[in-house]
């Protein structure tokens, strides 16, 4: 199965000169679903983590099942106000302004071995905040998946010490 | 096992006077999530659902996986601008104001039977929107389910016509 033919591309979404690469299609075929969260577990298990995280929304879709599909736990990363215990916060760079996210302090023990999964790697600038949330908490990142990549704006290079598993690939526009 | 062990309350979250059900204790626990997962499948396999869908973000943590259990497809329902197809909209009043959701107009087929999944249910006011956009699309809902249902706000009394299951009860506050 090509997971390529499962992901939409819709053009000048959100505004104009964005090729929005859309996973829902992927949701929709249960075969496909299933090749993707094989393809994530079978990388998970690969790096011996312990357990799965995720940034809302769609990175939901893709670490969840595949954390279910390991037998191993998943914890949600939110926007700010989301989560109601204890969290810690970390802010990123967006193209205009910054942005935070969050994770319950308790999410990650000491010592775990982490996968951070989300839909797609562009600049890298989401995944890189939550590989510092997860040192903070001194947890380890063994490995970062995603769905699509966007090749062309180099995101891996800010990842060089981390294994990355990246099941298609585009040119970023 | 006991899923309300897996429930964390937080007083006063949002705000004064409300109690919070916190559901990600369950996706820390495989064995939980698995339980649950396990549940919602075997209710969406009873009613003869031929697709699940859920609202973000927390009803995504409980629909995509029951979904993949049953090998049937899923389709997120979200907040407004997020999908980038077409779409269909419906408003939904809060307790101050209303919100609004949307679903990809080409989610559901018409004559599909569709199961309905999120954390909570409260007033039913989320769910009941929910149900509109699946009519206004032509499925057939012929179940919903939550992890949680709040039984004093009687929100099951919006859907007296369709098969419910909810994991856990709560009084409201």
């Amino acid at each position: 199965m090509n997971i390529k033919d499962h992901i939409a591309s819709i053009i000048d979404f959100p505004k104009k000169g964005i090729i929005f690469r859309d996973v829902t299609p992927i949701l929709k075929d249960p075969a496909c679903m299933k090749e993707v969260t094989d393809a994530f577990a079978k990388f998970i298990k690969k790096t011996g983590a312990q357990m799965v995280i995720a940034p809302e929304a769609r990175g939901f879709f893709f670490g969840l099942p595949a954390a279910l599909s390991c037998d191993i736990g998943f914890a949600p990363v939110r926007k700010p106000g989301k989560l109601p215990r204890k969290t810690i916060t970390q802010s990123y760079d967006l193209e205009y302004g910054t942005d935070r996210l969050e994770i319950h302090e308790d999410a990650i023990q000491p010592g775990t071995k982490v996968v951070i999964i989300d839909d797609l790697l562009a600049t890298g600038g989401t995944m890189e905040a939550i590989v510092k949330m997860v040192e903070h908490l001194q947890g380890e990142v063994v490995g970062i998946g995603f769905v699509i990549e966007l090749d062309d704006l180099k995101g891996r290079d800010k990842f060089k010490d981390i294994p990355i598993l990246a099941l298609t690939h585009y040119q970023g526009e």
